[in-house]
C-alpha cells in the first residue's frame, strides 16, 4: 500500500548554516536550531529541542559535515525533537508500522518521505509458546496477588525479539539496515500494548476490566532496546478500554469512519469480535470476547486461513455435490465424488477449513437442508457423509481419498454448535450497538469488514446464516488488516494522529460481557437465519419454511 | 537564603479520582490524568504527559494507594511530565541548586513548596586534580584532532561524583535521603557545563571560541547516574558564548539586572572577570580571560579566602606601622610591631593574604609611600620590611615570629606586578564596556560585585588603586554567590526560568580577547589610579602628586 505523506511523525529537514566567526560565535547547536527555526515546516511551531543525550552527538555531526546536512526530528507530545543530523539527505525516510496480533505480526516499512511501500511482512508471534490466548499470557506475566511477574519480562522480549526479526527481515528486503528505520508505530488490542511496554496487564481481565495505560507516551527504540536507529520514536496507538485497543483506533482512522458523513460501521474479528459505528459526529463501539459465546467462536473466525485450507464450499441441492476452493489454488476447485478440478497447484490438497469456509460450509448445508435451522446435522439428508463417534455426529467435507496426509476433512456437531454460537454472538453483537445507538440497520450507508474476516467471507452467504444483516451486498466493503493501515497512516499523517486522539476522546464503549439485552438478542440469533424470520427478507422464504 | 516561590519547576499536587467501575472503566494513568488536568495550576497549560517509563510505577502507585496521592511533575519544554505518585502529600519538596565552580562547588538545598533554605554546603571540585585551571582540563578531556578523549568522561565522573556527595551532605543535613531530592539546577561556566554533560569541550578555547551548546536541553537525574531522585529533572542554565556561561546568566537574573529600569552593571570575578551592563530594555556583556593581563591575576583575585588568610591591610603613614585582619578572627586584628590584638582566637596566626587583602594592601602602600605610581617597591621607604632575593625584591607583611608556621607573609615585586595588571584589566574592562555602550560610568545607578570578590573587597580601596570606577561608594553592592542565588530562582519560579531565556536572546556578548581597544585602555589603567587623573577626583590629590 502506498500512502499519502502530510506531516510525517519523523522529519527530514535540510539545513545550511554560517560557519562559526567570532562576529558569530554561537554554540554549533543553537547554530543548528537558529538555522532549522526558519524552515517553513517549522515556523510558528511548537518548541524545537535537542534531547541532551543526542546534544553532543548532533552537534559533532554538525560541525563535520560543516554546518550543513539534513536534521532528523520527531513530533514529540509539545515540541519537536532533533535526533540526529545526517550529512547528506537520504533518497528515502524508512518507518515501520506494525499490526501487533494475538497469534501473527504484521508490518510493513514506508518511506516516510514519498509514502511509499518498501516492503511488506508477516510473522508468528512467539508469545504463543507461552499461551495462545490472552488470558492465559496475562496469567503467565502476572502473580496471584496482582504482581508483575517474570513472566510479563519473558513476554515483553519474545514480543521484542519478532519486532527485530521483522525489521531485520524488512529492511533486507529494502535494501537497508535495520539502523536506518527512523520510526515505528504499533497498533495492538491492549494486552499486546501492555506485554510491549513491560505494564501490568493483571487488571485487564478482572472485573471492572482496567488497563494501566490507554494511552501510552511515545518512547525511543533504544529505551525498549529494539535494534533500529535507538533514537526512532516509538508510538502505540491508543486504546479506550481493556477490550478495545490501539488496533481498533487505528482501524477506525484506517476506514476513515470519524469523518464519514452518514453512520458507517466497522467490523473486525480477530482474537474478539470488535465493532463500532458512527459518522462524524459520534462513535460508539462495543467489543467482546462476549460471554462464553464469543470464546473460541467469532474469535477464531478467519484465524486459520492459510494454504491448503477450504475457503469456500458450494453444494449442489439437487445432487448433493460439494465442491470446494482451496487456499493456495489459483482457480477452480475439487468437486467431492467428481473430477479433480483444473488449475490446482500438483499435491495441493484441503488439509482443514477456515472460518469463512466454515460460513459457507454452514449456508450451502442448509440451503441443502442438510442442518436445521438450528444449525443441528440432519442424518437423514446425509447418507455416508455422515460420521458417527464417541463425541457425536459429524460430517465429511473431503473424505480421506481426496485430502491431504489421507487424513478426511471432518466438521463435528460440536463444530457447527460453536459456529452458530459465534454468528448468533455477531448478529446479537451488532442488533444490541445499533439498539444502543437507536438507528436500524437500514440506517448504515456502509460497512467496513476488516481482516482476514472481510477478506475471505462471502456477505451473501454470511446473510443466509444470519451472522451480518441483511443489507445490499454493496454495503459490505472489505478493507484489509485496517489495523496495520491505521498504523501506517498514523507515522504519515499529522492529521492522523490528531484525529486518532479525537476518537480516543469521543468514542462512547460498551461493555457487552455485563449488558443483558445482549444476552436476549444472542438467544433470538442462535437460529438460521433469526427467530424473526422478518429481519431477513431476502433469504429465500423456502428455505426456511419448510424445515 | 529562603526565596519566594512562584512557579517551581517540580511541583507536587494533591489528586484524588473515583476508583474505576464497570461505568467508568478508563485506565488507571488516564483517571489520573483525568483527575490532574482539572487542577487549577494546569488547566489551560501545555500537554500533560506520562512519560512512558514511568508509566507501569505511577499507575502501579495510584493503584496502590487507592487512587489518590500527590502527584510529582516535572515541567519540561513544551509539556508537564508526571513522573511519580507519592502516597502523601510530603511537607517538603527538595531542589538543589549548585553553582559549578572551577575550584569550588556551591550547593542549597531548597524547599520547592516554601521556598525555605534546608542546608547549604561547599566542596572543592575534584577535577582540579586533572588540571586547576580550565584550559589544561580541556586539554586532557580531547585530544589533537579535536575529538573527546577519555579525559572527558574522567572529568564527568569526577564532577558528578562532587554533586552526588554534596547531595547527600545537604540531604542529611535537611534530615531526608538524597532520592527525596527531586529536581536539580545547575550553573556553570560554559567549560563546566560541557563537563558535566560530557560535551566536547575542544573549541570552546579556540578561535572562535564555539561551544557545543549554550542552552542545553533538561535532562534526568537518572541519566547521568546521580544519586537523586532518578526521574528529578536536571537543568544547566544557559550560557551564551564561550566565556559567558551559566553562571553568569543566573547571575544576571539573581540582581534583576534585566528588570532595572536605569542601567545597572554586575561584575563577578571568579576564573574570569565577567561583567554586564545593562537594564531591561538591554544587556550588553563582556568577558575574559582578556589575554595575558587577566590570567593569573583578577582570575586568582578573591579565591583564597579562607582562615588564617589576611583580607585587610591599614599602614599608618606616620609610624609605617602595619593593622592587619586575618579571616577567622572576630574582630580586630594585630598591628605589626605593637601589641597582639584583642579578640583573636588562640593561635590564630596569618599564613597568607587573599586578594581583597591584596588590594587593601596595595591601596596602603600608596596611601603611605610605599609603593609609586606604577606599583613599583619604594626600597628607600620600607626599612627591614625590604627583602631581597633572587626573585627581585619583596616586602614582608608579617614577620616569622608573628606567623603561622613561622614563615613570613612576603609579597613580592612579581605578586604586586600580577595585581597590577589585574586592576588594570579590571578597570579597562570596564571601561571598554561603557565605550560600548556609550554611556559614562555616572549613568549607572547600581553596581553589583558577586562572589567572594564583592565580599570582602573595599570599594573605596579598590578606588584609590584606580580597579574600579570612582562612583559614590553607595553604588557597590555585594550580592553574594549571584550564580548559585540565580539557579536556585530557577529552580522556584517560572518567570525567571522565562526570563532567562529572554536574556540569552537579548545579551549582546563582546569579545575582549581580540579587542584593540580594551588593549589600549589597558595600557592607561597600569598606574594608581590612572594616567588620567581626572578619572579619579575622590582620590586624594597629594596621594599622587607627590611621587
Amino acid at each position: 500500500m502506498n500512502m499519502p505523506v502530510n506531516g510525517a511523525l519523523v522529519r527530514l529537514l535540510p539545513v545550511k548554516a554560517p560557519p562559526p566567526s567570532l562576529n558569530d560565535n554561537t554554540a554549533d547547536l543553537d547554530r543548528l536550531l537558529r538555522s532549522l527555526a526558519r524552515d517553513p515546516a517549522l515556523v510558528g511551531g511548537p518548541s524545537l529541542v535537542v534531547p541532551q543525550r543526542r546534544a553532543g552527538l548532533v552537534a559533532e555531526r554538525f560541525r563535520r559535515s560543516a554546518f550543513r546536512g539534513a536534521a532528523l526530528l520527531n513530533e514529540e507530545p509539545g515540541r519537536w525533537e532533533v535526533v540526529d543530523l545526517l550529512a547528506e539527505l537520504p533518497a528515502r525516510l524508512p518507518l515501520l508500522a506494525l499490526d501487533l496480533g494475538t497469534t501473527h505480526l504484521e508490518a510493513v516499512l514506508l518511506d516516510g518521505l514519498s509514502g511509499a511501500e518498501l516492503a511488506r511482512g508477516s510473522r508468528e508471534n512467539s508469545q504463543l509458546q507461552y499461551g495462545s490466548d490472552i488470558l492465559t499470557r496475562i496469567h503467565f506475566a502476572t502473580d496471584r496477588q496482582g504482581r508483575a511477574a517474570e513472566g510479563l519480562t519473558i513476554l515483553q522480549q519474545a514480543l521484542l525479539q519478532d519486532i527485530d526479526a521483522l525489521a531485520l527481515e524488512l529492511a533486507a528486503a529494502a535494501g537497508c539496515r535495520p539502523e536506518e528505520i527512523r520510526g515505528l508505530s504499533a497498533a495492538g488490542n491492549s494486552a499486546m500494548t501492555h506485554f510491549m511496554l513491560g505494564l501490568n496487564p493483571y487488571h485487564l481481565c478482572r472485573e471492572p476490566y482496567i488497563p494501566q495505560v490507554n494511552a501510552p507516551g511515545p518512547l525511543r527504540a533504544g529505551e525498549l532496546g529494539l535494534n533500529i536507529d535507538s533514537a526512532a520514536p516509538v508510538h502505540l496507538l491508543p486504546g479506550v478500554g481493556a477490550y478495545f485497543g490501539g488496533d481498533l483506533l487505528a482501524g477506525i482512522v484506517a476506514c476513515d469512519l470519524d469523518l464519514a458523513e452518514k453512520p458507517a460501521m466497522l467490523i473486525d474479528v480477530g482474537t474478539n469480535a470488535e465493532v463500532v459505528v458512527g459518522c462524524r459526529d459520534w462513535l460508539v463501539a462495543c467489543a467482546g470476547a462476549a460471554g462464553p459465546a464469543l470464546e473460541g467462536g467469532v474469535a477464531k473466525m478467519g484465524m486459520r486461513a492459510a494454504p491448503g485450507v477450504i475457503e469456500r464450499v458450494d453444494i449442489d441441492p439437487a445432487s448433493g455435490w460439494f465442491t470446494y476452493r482451496i487456499i493456495g489454488a489459483e482457480s477452480g476447485g475439487a468437486a467431492v465424488g467428481g473430477p479433480a478440478g483444473e488449475g490446482r497447484p500438483e499435491g495441493l490438497k484441503a488439509r482443514g477449513i477456515c472460518g469463512s469456509g466454515m460460513i459457507d460450509l454452514m449456508a450451502e448445508l442448509f440451503a441443502a437442508g442438510m442442518i436445521d435451522i438450528r444449525g443441528k446435522l440432519r442424518p437423514e439428508r446425509l447418507g455416508e457423509r455422515l460420521l458417527s463417534g464417541p463425541g457425536g455426529p459429524a460430517l465429511v467435507v473431503v473424505p480421506a481419498a481426496e485430502a491431504a496426509g489421507g487424513e478426511p476433512v471432518v466438521v463435528s456437531q460440536v463444530d457447527l454448535d460453536a459456529l452458530m454460537r459465534s454468528k448468533a454472538a455477531m448478529y446479537a453483537i451488532l442488533s444490541t450497538l445499533m439498539e444502543q445507538v437507536g438507528l436500524p440497520f437500514t440506517a448504515l450507508e456502509r460497512i467496513n469488514v476488516a481482516g482476514a474476516f472481510g477478506r475471505h467471507i462471502d456477505p451473501e452467504r454470511a446473510v443466509t446464516l444470519g451472522m451480518i444483516p441483511d443489507l445490499p451486498l454493496t454495503t459490505y466493503r472489505p478493507v484489509g488488516n485496517s489495523s496495520l493501515i491505521g498504523a501506517g497512516r498514523y507515522l504519515l499523517e499529522g492529521e492522523v494522529r490528531r484525529r486518532i486522539g479525537e476518537v480516543a476522546r469521543k468514542i462512547t464503549y460498551i461493555e457487552l460481557n455485563v449488558n443483558h439485552e445482549f444476552m436476549i438478542r444472542f438467544s433470538g440469533s442462535r437460529f438460521i437465519p433469526h427467530t424473526d424470520r422478518g429481519l431477513f427478507p431476502s433469504v429465500p422464504y423456502q428455505l426456511t419454511e419448510s424445515r
